[in-house]
């Protein structure tokens, strides 16, 4: 509870900043699943006039100024605005006027973390941000509770739901990615621009928080690669299921032996059909954390949508107004460079103008960079002119393998640019016994 | 911190009591994973000098006595002795002499645990219990926790690995029970005497927890219908398979409309094969919660084994070291009364010495307790004596089916008493979309 809180009574004070689908949700669960800690003052909105709503209590202050939040009688501000501008700046307003801040903004705290943690420990303030990494699945909870007691090694999972769902979608229809992707968007699941899951960049943002939290690496989201899913066709889950395998969006982060390098990425991915992450259905996320100690852990619900992102904030209020001092066990990360060198079985699917000679070539090539072929698959029923094979590899780094495919790239028999995706084992992802 | 460890300087206290597998992960995570909080002090064994081992501090007191951990520089004793007697005794007497306790004790919980709350409560210490529900799976910090925002209305899960092995051993390897079961002794996964086990009680005492604390329901755990596993025969898999299935052994409990009345049982049952629980393998443990407004959320990792419940027992110390008010949110769970009669599809297998007329019979008892047939099952190939074939019924309360069945055992033509399963849908135990 907020010293502020504490003076008054017991009822920590909250503001929403943001009234959208989240924070019309956050309103209503403050309003429906009493919660006696808890009492909404105010709620801030552009143009709040249009979003006024009847069923609230008739106390609650509507404005347009965030200065109307930064009053004696706000305890926590709820930030559900978006974005880094003026995210960013109103959380640090926040905590130096004394508030703590609940987000869900993962721009914002995958870029300015650290800092606004040790901003809200200097005022003894909570920043939180439950929301902000997978939804309503409380994963920052259990990382910073549940699993303290173990040394965490390594994170992986699926934090994107609109690629976790064209994705899906494509193993399951048939279908090709952009039928896919309409489908999504049809659905509300993907934005008009759908650039930033399909890129990466949303499961980058949410990897940069994890590996900061759950492996106490801070790496600027920007430095971790990430590779876009738009690249995987149909035919790619007909050869990953001949090779037991699917594909989905993966990002995953683990230590290495230097204490300052964090290995991490974000990119389709093939994953065993057996893994957690092969099972994840849908626009679902699953995060699975594997300890020194305890062994692979999994936690996977709903990621995105108004109710289950509201019930992660409410987590995250109930924390602040029952848990006095802000928990320390998320300072100290230290700033670690990100290397995407990692050793891995590959695969790689090429689309060639068919001719006598081209296995041989590419054989010769990948023999000249050290790496082991495993097998070769090619299935009937293609144009001549752009058949699909495929060439599984032996594990090997991914840096030889970027080598070897550049120096492909001069050969004229390709009818498009292969297609490269880590085959990531049972032993990277987790599977069943 | 406990009052006692403010006074005296930030360390808390620990005495293990019960220095067993668990009791010495305990010890080597307080030593290898340096928390600066946690300081252990003493541990307590029967024959405690042949217990004792090199690699722990010279300061740590062996003692056989429990008042030994009654003194003043214990601040928390971590109770890891198993069994009722003489565990709950010694838990409330370190309440009453003013120590927080932490216990992996499944049958001292669900057999007291709303009396030891009550007793911490009054004096302002802590009972903490993560280890005793689904070992390292963190499930009960998620729930007082992470989903504290929201309204739980279901928890359903595999709370016992050794069932899980034993059906999942069961259903890839085609092997009759009592091998799988040997299998799991011979790995250290199954007691010599299984029954807690395989009868039922560990999930069950596993779930009175659960209902607790996820639905406020306070129950006895022996009230909870537990059912055998060892029914299940390796024919059973072949069936469930041709109805999109397999068999675990679920845990499930649910609100219903009376809130006095919470529906809740323990046994073999068929759920989807693309269903969360039908993925769990090998001794894994899986917890899914929904919520009114988060959806289900799965909760899956190692349920047993030193080191991952010595993680859940570290987690629970850590939470008594940084926060200082037990958290109240379990404290007002109702007494309520459990009902078995659910309603669900089933799944009825008979082992007739084969003669015309037999499905004629049966049907004509099952249309008297207006139960509807969905399919009738019969695979070639089995012994004219004692044939089994699986009857698929359409939803109906586990009652009618109960007293269709009793009816059922006058006839003359059972080579083996029937076997009914519930299947529980997707929408029981959650499925992919």
């Amino acid at each position: 509870m907020s010293a502020a809180a504490a003076q008054r009574g017991p009822r920590t004070r909250v503001a929403i900043a943001g009234f959208g689908t989240v924070g019309r949700s956050v309103a209503r669960l403050l309003q429906e699943v009493a919660q006696p800690e808890l009492q909404l003052v105010a709620i801030l909105n552009r143009g709040v006039e249009r979003k006024r709503v009847d069923w609230l209590d008739g106390s609650v202050r509507w404005t347009e100024n965030i200065e109307d939040l930064l009053t004696d009688d706000v305890d926590v501000i709820v930030e559900l605005i978006g974005g880094r501008t003026p995210a960013e700046e109103w959380i640090r307003r926040a905590l130096r006027a004394g508030k703590s801040v609940v987000t869900a903004n993962k721009q914002v705290i995958a870029h300015a973390g650290p800092e606004l943690l040790e901003e809200a420990a200097r005022s003894n303030r909570h920043v939180r941000f439950e929301a902000a990494v997978a939804g309503g699945v409380p994963v920052v909870r259990a990382i910073e509770h549940g699993l303290a007691g173990d040394r965490l090694t390594r994170v992986a999972g699926i934090l994107n739901g609109t690629c976790n769902y064209i994705l899906s979608r494509m193993e399951r229809g048939r279908v090709p990615f952009w039928e896919a992707l309409a489908e999504a968007q049809a659905l509300g699941l993907a934005e008009a621009d759908p650039s930033q899951d399909i890129e990466g960049f949303d499961a980058q943002a949410k990897l940069a928080i994890l590996a900061h939290i759950a492996l106490g690496a801070h790496v600027p989201a920007h430095a971790i690669q990430a590779k876009r899913i738009d690249v995987i066709d149909a035919v790619d889950f007909l050869y990953a299921q001949q090779m037991g395998c699917t594909i989905r969006q993966v990002a995953w982060a683990e230590r290495t032996t230097d204490p300052h390098v964090l290995a991490a990425a974000v990119g389709p991915a093939l994953v065993p059909l057996d893994s957690p992450l092969a099972r994840v259905r849908g626009s679902e996320n699953l995060v699975t954390l594997r300890g020194q100690y305890g062994g692979e852990t999994t936690f996977g619900g709903l990621g995105a949508g108004g109710d289950p992102t509201a019930v992660a904030v409410m987590s995250d209020l109930l924390a602040i107004a029952r848990e006095g001092v802000p928990s320390s066990c998320r300072a100290g990360a230290a700033r670690a460079d990100v290397s995407a060198d990692f050793t891995s079985a590959f695969y790689v699917r090429f689309t060639v103008a068919d001719r006598p000679g081209i296995i041989a070539s590419l054989a010769t090539v990948f023999a000249r960079h050290a790496i082991n072929i495993d097998a070769i698959l090619q299935e009937p029923g293609f144009p001549e002119g752009r058949r699909p094979f495929v060439v599984s590899l032996d594990p090997a780094p991914a840096s030889a393998i970027d080598r070897a495919i550049q120096e492909m790239s001069q050969c004229d028999f390709h009818g498009e640019p292969p297609v490269v995706l880590p085959v990531l084992s049972s032993a990277t992802v987790g599977a069943g016994a």
